[in-house]
Protein backbone atom coordinates (compact mmCIF):
# COMPACT_ATOMS: atom_id res chain seq x y z
CA UNK A 1 0.00 0.00 0.00
CA UNK A 2 1.60 3.49 -0.93
CA UNK A 3 0.99 6.57 0.73
CA UNK A 4 -1.57 7.83 -1.85
CA UNK A 5 -3.67 5.09 -1.80
CA UNK A 6 -4.76 5.59 2.22
CA UNK A 7 -7.68 7.19 3.16
CA UNK A 8 -8.71 8.14 6.17
CA UNK A 9 -12.05 6.78 7.71
CA UNK A 10 -14.85 8.68 7.37
CA UNK A 11 -13.53 10.16 4.08
CA UNK A 12 -14.19 7.58 1.08
CA UNK A 13 -13.90 9.03 -1.95
CA UNK A 14 -11.93 11.80 -0.75
CA UNK A 15 -8.46 10.63 -1.97
CA UNK A 16 -5.46 12.76 -0.55
CA UNK A 17 -3.00 14.10 -3.31
CA UNK A 18 -0.10 12.56 -2.86
CA UNK A 19 -0.24 12.85 1.17
CA UNK A 20 -1.00 10.17 3.67
CA UNK A 21 -4.97 9.76 4.53
CA UNK A 22 -4.17 10.69 8.09
CA UNK A 23 -3.34 14.40 8.91
CA UNK A 24 -0.76 14.84 11.68
CA UNK A 25 -2.58 15.11 14.59
CA UNK A 26 -4.66 11.98 13.97
CA UNK A 27 -1.20 10.21 13.86
CA UNK A 28 -0.32 11.90 17.25
CA UNK A 29 -4.01 11.01 18.75
CA UNK A 30 -3.38 7.11 18.12
CA UNK A 31 0.23 7.27 18.72
CA UNK A 32 -0.79 8.69 22.06
CA UNK A 33 -3.30 6.09 22.63
CA UNK A 34 -1.26 3.28 21.83
CA UNK A 35 0.98 4.16 23.90
CA UNK A 36 -1.25 4.86 26.97
CA UNK A 37 -2.68 0.98 26.38
CA UNK A 38 0.47 -1.09 25.95
CA UNK A 39 3.47 1.22 26.95
CA UNK A 40 5.80 3.49 25.29
CA UNK A 41 8.42 0.89 25.60
CA UNK A 42 6.32 -2.13 24.06
CA UNK A 43 5.25 -0.08 21.40
CA UNK A 44 7.13 0.12 18.00
CA UNK A 45 6.02 1.84 15.13
CA UNK A 46 5.09 -1.03 13.20
CA UNK A 47 2.72 -1.39 15.64
CA UNK A 48 1.26 2.26 15.00
CA UNK A 49 1.02 1.55 11.22
CA UNK A 50 -0.37 -1.68 11.30
CA UNK A 51 -3.22 0.22 14.36
CA UNK A 52 -3.63 2.88 11.57
CA UNK A 53 -4.04 0.55 8.86
CA UNK A 54 -1.34 2.65 6.93
CA UNK A 55 2.48 2.11 6.06
CA UNK A 56 5.53 3.00 7.67
CA UNK A 57 6.24 5.41 5.69
CA UNK A 58 2.98 7.25 5.84
CA UNK A 59 4.17 7.60 9.40
CA UNK A 60 7.22 9.07 8.74
CA UNK A 61 6.07 11.36 6.32
CA UNK A 62 4.56 12.91 9.54
CA UNK A 63 7.05 12.26 12.84
CA UNK A 64 11.02 11.35 12.18
CA UNK A 65 10.89 8.69 14.39
CA UNK A 66 8.55 7.25 17.72
CA UNK A 67 10.43 8.98 20.04
CA UNK A 68 9.67 12.45 18.16
CA UNK A 69 5.56 11.50 18.91
CA UNK A 70 6.56 11.03 22.28
CA UNK A 71 8.27 14.64 22.43
CA UNK A 72 5.03 15.90 20.46
CA UNK A 73 2.97 14.29 23.10
CA UNK A 74 4.68 15.47 26.12
CA UNK A 75 5.25 18.94 24.61
CA UNK A 76 1.41 19.07 24.59
CA UNK A 77 0.70 18.22 27.96
CA UNK A 78 3.43 20.04 29.56
CA UNK A 79 3.09 23.83 27.21
CA UNK A 80 -0.85 23.89 28.92
CA UNK A 81 0.39 22.99 32.20
CA UNK A 82 3.55 25.37 32.01
CA UNK A 83 1.56 28.33 31.19
CA UNK A 84 -1.63 27.80 33.23
CA UNK A 85 0.77 28.01 36.40
CA UNK A 86 3.27 30.54 34.84
CA UNK A 87 0.19 32.79 34.52
CA UNK A 88 -0.83 32.29 38.14
CA UNK A 89 3.00 33.00 39.52
CA UNK A 90 2.61 36.13 37.84
CA UNK A 91 2.87 37.90 40.94
CA UNK A 92 2.39 41.64 39.43
CA UNK A 93 -1.33 40.69 39.56
CA UNK A 94 -3.18 41.90 42.11
CA UNK A 95 -4.77 38.95 43.71
CA UNK A 96 -4.08 36.85 46.70
CA UNK A 97 -1.76 34.05 46.22
CA UNK A 98 -4.90 31.63 47.77
CA UNK A 99 -7.02 33.01 44.75
CA UNK A 100 -4.31 32.09 42.19
CA UNK A 101 -3.58 29.26 43.69
CA UNK A 102 -6.91 27.98 43.06
CA UNK A 103 -7.58 29.56 39.50
CA UNK A 104 -4.58 27.63 38.37
CA UNK A 105 -5.79 24.52 39.83
CA UNK A 106 -8.94 25.13 38.28
CA UNK A 107 -6.91 26.04 35.19
CA UNK A 108 -5.03 22.68 35.60
CA UNK A 109 -7.32 21.02 35.70
CA UNK A 110 -9.51 21.92 32.44
CA UNK A 111 -6.14 21.33 30.60
CA UNK A 112 -6.02 18.24 31.93
CA UNK A 113 -9.58 17.60 30.84
CA UNK A 114 -8.98 18.87 27.41
CA UNK A 115 -5.30 16.73 26.85
CA UNK A 116 -6.24 13.86 29.02
CA UNK A 117 -4.35 11.20 26.89
CA UNK A 118 -1.04 13.36 26.80
CA UNK A 119 -1.37 14.25 30.46
CA UNK A 120 -1.84 10.75 31.20
CA UNK A 121 1.32 9.65 29.00
CA UNK A 122 3.25 12.56 30.82
CA UNK A 123 2.64 11.29 34.35
CA UNK A 124 3.52 7.50 33.57
CA UNK A 125 6.97 8.72 31.65
CA UNK A 126 9.84 7.04 34.27
CA UNK A 127 12.84 9.02 33.08
CA UNK A 128 14.21 6.07 30.65
CA UNK A 129 15.86 8.73 27.99
CA UNK A 130 17.17 12.41 27.78
CA UNK A 131 13.87 13.25 26.21
CA UNK A 132 11.90 11.75 29.47
CA UNK A 133 14.44 13.21 32.01
CA UNK A 134 13.85 16.71 30.21
CA UNK A 135 10.18 16.20 30.39
CA UNK A 136 10.16 15.30 34.26
CA UNK A 137 12.59 18.14 34.77
CA UNK A 138 9.76 20.21 33.25
CA UNK A 139 7.14 18.27 35.43
CA UNK A 140 9.37 19.58 38.51
CA UNK A 141 9.53 23.51 37.28
CA UNK A 142 5.75 23.12 37.10
CA UNK A 143 5.53 21.64 40.33
CA UNK A 144 8.17 24.20 41.97
CA UNK A 145 6.17 26.95 41.17
CA UNK A 146 3.23 25.71 42.00
CA UNK A 147 5.05 24.88 45.52
CA UNK A 148 5.92 28.52 45.36
CA UNK A 149 2.16 29.94 45.41
CA UNK A 150 1.43 27.40 47.95
CA UNK A 151 4.19 28.73 50.49
CA UNK A 152 3.11 32.88 49.67
CA UNK A 153 -0.66 31.83 50.39
CA UNK A 154 0.39 29.99 53.71
CA UNK A 155 2.58 33.09 54.37
CA UNK A 156 -0.56 35.22 53.22
CA UNK A 157 -2.40 33.27 56.36
CA UNK A 158 -5.12 32.08 54.08
CA UNK A 159 -3.84 28.36 54.15
CA UNK A 160 -4.03 26.37 57.09
CA UNK A 161 -0.87 26.05 59.47
CA UNK A 162 -1.03 22.29 60.51
CA UNK A 163 0.30 20.70 56.71
CA UNK A 164 3.07 21.72 55.32
CA UNK A 165 3.34 23.69 52.27
CA UNK A 166 5.07 21.05 50.06
CA UNK A 167 2.99 18.19 51.70
CA UNK A 168 0.12 20.93 50.95
CA UNK A 169 1.46 20.94 47.00
CA UNK A 170 1.70 17.24 46.77
CA UNK A 171 -1.45 16.60 47.62
CA UNK A 172 -3.21 19.24 45.53
CA UNK A 173 -1.82 17.86 42.26
CA UNK A 174 -2.19 14.09 43.69
CA UNK A 175 -5.81 14.87 43.21
CA UNK A 176 -5.99 16.61 39.88
CA UNK A 177 -3.22 13.80 38.51
CA UNK A 178 -5.48 11.11 39.52
CA UNK A 179 -8.25 12.01 37.51
CA UNK A 180 -6.41 10.70 34.72
CA UNK A 181 -7.18 7.26 36.41
CA UNK A 182 -10.74 7.30 36.21
CA UNK A 183 -12.50 11.23 33.96
CA UNK A 184 -13.84 10.87 31.15
CA UNK A 185 -15.07 13.92 29.08
CA UNK A 186 -17.28 12.36 26.97
CA UNK A 187 -18.26 10.51 30.23
CA UNK A 188 -21.54 12.11 32.40
CA UNK A 189 -19.88 14.63 34.46
CA UNK A 190 -19.22 17.65 32.30
CA UNK A 191 -15.37 19.21 32.65
CA UNK A 192 -16.42 22.25 34.65
CA UNK A 193 -18.36 20.06 37.00
CA UNK A 194 -15.58 18.56 37.56
CA UNK A 195 -12.88 21.50 38.30
CA UNK A 196 -15.38 23.10 40.59
CA UNK A 197 -15.66 19.63 42.83
CA UNK A 198 -11.81 19.36 42.89
CA UNK A 199 -11.05 22.94 43.36
CA UNK A 200 -14.47 23.07 46.02
CA UNK A 201 -13.16 20.11 48.04
CA UNK A 202 -8.96 21.07 48.01
CA UNK A 203 -9.79 24.82 48.78
CA UNK A 204 -12.41 24.59 50.99
CA UNK A 205 -10.13 21.53 52.82
CA UNK A 206 -6.82 23.69 52.79
CA UNK A 207 -8.61 27.28 53.96
CA UNK A 208 -6.77 28.44 57.19
CA UNK A 209 -10.05 28.08 59.97
CA UNK A 210 -10.90 31.41 60.32
CA UNK B 1 25.94 -21.76 42.41
CA UNK B 2 23.82 -24.68 44.15
CA UNK B 3 21.02 -23.91 46.56
CA UNK B 4 22.94 -24.37 49.54
CA UNK B 5 26.37 -22.11 48.93
CA UNK B 6 24.06 -18.88 48.26
CA UNK B 7 24.11 -17.24 51.48
CA UNK B 8 22.39 -13.67 52.36
CA UNK B 9 24.00 -10.12 53.09
CA UNK B 10 24.76 -8.97 56.23
CA UNK B 11 24.96 -13.25 57.46
CA UNK B 12 28.38 -13.78 56.70
CA UNK B 13 29.87 -17.22 57.48
CA UNK B 14 26.25 -18.28 58.79
CA UNK B 15 25.27 -21.35 56.01
CA UNK B 16 21.50 -22.30 55.60
CA UNK B 17 21.16 -25.91 55.75
CA UNK B 18 20.04 -26.96 52.72
CA UNK B 19 17.72 -24.05 51.85
CA UNK B 20 18.10 -20.68 50.34
CA UNK B 21 19.68 -18.07 51.35
CA UNK B 22 16.70 -15.67 51.29
CA UNK B 23 14.14 -16.23 53.06
CA UNK B 24 10.46 -16.15 51.25
CA UNK B 25 9.51 -12.70 52.16
CA UNK B 26 13.08 -11.13 51.37
CA UNK B 27 12.44 -12.74 47.76
CA UNK B 28 8.81 -11.15 47.86
CA UNK B 29 10.26 -7.93 49.00
CA UNK B 30 12.93 -8.16 45.95
CA UNK B 31 10.40 -8.58 43.27
CA UNK B 32 8.11 -6.26 44.17
CA UNK B 33 10.81 -3.71 44.05
CA UNK B 34 11.92 -5.02 40.25
CA UNK B 35 8.45 -5.77 39.29
CA UNK B 36 8.12 -2.03 40.19
CA UNK B 37 11.13 -0.31 38.00
CA UNK B 38 10.83 -1.92 35.26
CA UNK B 39 7.32 -3.26 35.15
CA UNK B 40 5.88 -6.73 35.81
CA UNK B 41 5.62 -8.00 31.91
CA UNK B 42 9.40 -6.69 31.15
CA UNK B 43 10.47 -8.73 33.71
CA UNK B 44 11.54 -12.68 34.50
CA UNK B 45 12.15 -15.12 37.12
CA UNK B 46 15.73 -15.26 35.68
CA UNK B 47 15.68 -10.99 35.98
CA UNK B 48 14.60 -11.64 39.45
CA UNK B 49 17.46 -14.45 40.24
CA UNK B 50 19.94 -12.09 38.60
CA UNK B 51 19.16 -9.53 41.25
CA UNK B 52 19.03 -11.37 43.96
CA UNK B 53 22.49 -13.04 43.22
CA UNK B 54 21.00 -16.80 43.62
CA UNK B 55 20.12 -19.77 40.80
CA UNK B 56 16.29 -19.65 39.74
CA UNK B 57 15.89 -23.30 41.94
CA UNK B 58 16.13 -20.68 44.83
CA UNK B 59 13.48 -18.73 44.10
CA UNK B 60 11.19 -21.98 42.58
CA UNK B 61 11.46 -22.99 46.73
CA UNK B 62 9.87 -20.67 47.52
CA UNK B 63 7.40 -19.69 44.30
CA UNK B 64 6.10 -21.57 41.95
CA UNK B 65 6.17 -18.76 39.33
CA UNK B 66 6.52 -15.02 38.55
CA UNK B 67 2.65 -15.17 39.09
CA UNK B 68 3.13 -16.26 42.57
CA UNK B 69 5.16 -13.52 43.36
CA UNK B 70 2.82 -11.03 41.86
CA UNK B 71 -0.24 -12.91 43.77
CA UNK B 72 1.45 -12.70 46.80
CA UNK B 73 2.45 -8.88 46.41
CA UNK B 74 -1.35 -8.24 45.15
CA UNK B 75 -3.14 -10.14 48.12
CA UNK B 76 -0.66 -8.46 50.81
CA UNK B 77 -1.93 -4.85 49.25
CA UNK B 78 -5.72 -6.06 49.27
CA UNK B 79 -5.99 -7.65 52.62
CA UNK B 80 -5.09 -5.03 54.52
CA UNK B 81 -7.18 -2.26 52.37
CA UNK B 82 -10.56 -4.88 52.57
CA UNK B 83 -10.10 -5.23 56.00
CA UNK B 84 -9.78 -1.90 57.04
CA UNK B 85 -12.63 -0.98 55.10
CA UNK B 86 -15.04 -3.68 56.04
CA UNK B 87 -14.35 -3.23 58.98
CA UNK B 88 -15.63 0.53 58.84
CA UNK B 89 -18.78 -0.31 56.33
CA UNK B 90 -19.58 -2.43 59.88
CA UNK B 91 -23.06 -0.23 60.57
CA UNK B 92 -23.49 -1.63 63.86
CA UNK B 93 -20.80 0.53 64.92
CA UNK B 94 -22.90 3.77 66.86
CA UNK B 95 -20.12 6.14 65.08
CA UNK B 96 -21.56 8.17 61.93
CA UNK B 97 -20.67 7.33 58.53
CA UNK B 98 -19.09 10.07 58.52
CA UNK B 99 -16.75 9.04 61.13
CA UNK B 100 -16.20 5.57 60.32
CA UNK B 101 -15.10 7.15 56.50
CA UNK B 102 -12.71 9.64 58.47
CA UNK B 103 -11.32 6.36 59.99
CA UNK B 104 -11.34 4.24 57.08
CA UNK B 105 -9.01 7.06 55.35
CA UNK B 106 -6.72 7.23 57.94
CA UNK B 107 -6.72 4.19 58.29
CA UNK B 108 -6.29 3.38 54.34
CA UNK B 109 -3.38 6.06 54.57
CA UNK B 110 -1.63 3.66 57.27
CA UNK B 111 -2.06 0.24 55.48
CA UNK B 112 -0.53 2.15 52.08
CA UNK B 113 2.46 3.82 53.67
CA UNK B 114 2.87 0.31 55.60
CA UNK B 115 3.00 -1.44 52.42
CA UNK B 116 3.87 0.77 49.61
CA UNK B 117 5.65 -1.35 47.31
CA UNK B 118 2.70 -3.95 47.51
CA UNK B 119 -0.34 -0.85 46.91
CA UNK B 120 2.30 0.60 43.99
CA UNK B 121 2.21 -2.78 42.24
CA UNK B 122 -1.31 -2.93 42.60
CA UNK B 123 -2.28 0.35 41.31
CA UNK B 124 -0.44 -0.67 38.61
CA UNK B 125 -2.24 -3.75 37.51
CA UNK B 126 -3.92 -3.11 34.56
CA UNK B 127 -6.32 -6.61 34.19
CA UNK B 128 -3.72 -8.19 31.51
CA UNK B 129 -4.50 -11.89 33.12
CA UNK B 130 -7.08 -13.51 35.18
CA UNK B 131 -4.99 -12.63 38.34
CA UNK B 132 -5.33 -8.84 37.35
CA UNK B 133 -8.23 -9.18 36.54
CA UNK B 134 -9.44 -11.11 39.78
CA UNK B 135 -7.36 -7.68 41.93
CA UNK B 136 -9.02 -5.36 39.92
CA UNK B 137 -12.42 -6.94 40.93
CA UNK B 138 -11.26 -6.92 44.44
CA UNK B 139 -10.33 -3.13 44.13
CA UNK B 140 -13.85 -2.75 42.72
CA UNK B 141 -15.48 -4.33 45.48
CA UNK B 142 -13.62 -1.71 47.88
CA UNK B 143 -13.98 1.07 45.92
CA UNK B 144 -17.84 0.38 46.06
CA UNK B 145 -17.71 -0.18 50.26
CA UNK B 146 -16.17 3.35 50.13
CA UNK B 147 -18.82 4.86 48.06
CA UNK B 148 -21.35 3.02 50.46
CA UNK B 149 -19.51 4.88 53.12
CA UNK B 150 -19.64 7.52 51.39
CA UNK B 151 -23.15 7.91 50.56
CA UNK B 152 -24.54 7.12 54.19
CA UNK B 153 -22.02 10.21 54.90
CA UNK B 154 -23.91 12.13 52.66
CA UNK B 155 -27.51 10.96 53.73
CA UNK B 156 -26.79 11.73 57.18
CA UNK B 157 -26.05 15.57 56.00
CA UNK B 158 -23.08 15.46 57.07
CA UNK B 159 -20.70 16.08 53.82
CA UNK B 160 -21.33 19.00 51.35
CA UNK B 161 -23.62 18.14 48.83
CA UNK B 162 -22.60 19.89 46.01
CA UNK B 163 -20.17 16.89 44.70
CA UNK B 164 -21.73 13.84 43.79
CA UNK B 165 -20.99 10.85 46.53
CA UNK B 166 -19.04 9.14 43.81
CA UNK B 167 -17.22 12.18 42.46
CA UNK B 168 -16.65 12.10 46.33
CA UNK B 169 -15.39 8.85 46.51
CA UNK B 170 -12.82 9.02 43.38
CA UNK B 171 -11.41 12.11 44.89
CA UNK B 172 -10.21 10.78 48.43
CA UNK B 173 -8.98 7.32 46.63
CA UNK B 174 -7.28 9.66 43.96
CA UNK B 175 -5.60 11.68 46.81
CA UNK B 176 -4.63 8.51 49.20
CA UNK B 177 -3.56 6.62 46.18
CA UNK B 178 -1.32 9.53 45.11
CA UNK B 179 0.89 8.94 47.85
CA UNK B 180 2.48 6.01 46.40
CA UNK B 181 4.32 8.43 43.89
CA UNK B 182 6.53 10.66 45.89
CA UNK B 183 5.98 9.21 49.94
CA UNK B 184 8.53 7.79 51.32
CA UNK B 185 8.51 5.98 54.82
CA UNK B 186 11.78 6.32 55.95
CA UNK B 187 12.05 10.50 54.70
CA UNK B 188 11.38 13.26 56.80
CA UNK B 189 7.52 13.02 57.71
CA UNK B 190 6.12 10.37 59.79
CA UNK B 191 3.42 7.81 58.88
CA UNK B 192 1.02 9.65 61.33
CA UNK B 193 1.83 12.90 60.18
CA UNK B 194 0.90 12.12 56.53
CA UNK B 195 -2.36 9.89 57.94
CA UNK B 196 -3.60 13.54 59.60
CA UNK B 197 -2.48 15.59 56.87
CA UNK B 198 -4.19 13.71 54.31
CA UNK B 199 -7.61 12.95 56.59
CA UNK B 200 -7.29 17.03 57.91
CA UNK B 201 -7.56 18.27 54.37
CA UNK B 202 -10.07 16.17 52.36
CA UNK B 203 -12.49 15.80 55.94
CA UNK B 204 -12.09 20.04 56.37
CA UNK B 205 -12.86 19.99 52.62
CA UNK B 206 -15.46 17.44 52.46
CA UNK B 207 -17.74 18.40 55.66
CA UNK B 208 -20.84 20.07 55.07
CA UNK B 209 -20.35 23.74 55.83
CA UNK B 210 -22.53 24.72 59.11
Amino acid sequence: MSDVDVEAPGQPGRRPRGRPGYDRDTVLRRAIELFNRQGYDATSINDLAVDLGVSKSALYHHFDSKEALLSAALDEALEGLSSAVAAAADATRDESAYDRLRATVEAAVHILVAHLPAVTLLLRVRGNSPLEMSALERRRHIDEQLATLVRQAAAEGDLRDDVDPEVISRLVFGMVNSLTDWYRPDGPIPPDTIAAAVAGVLFQGLHASR
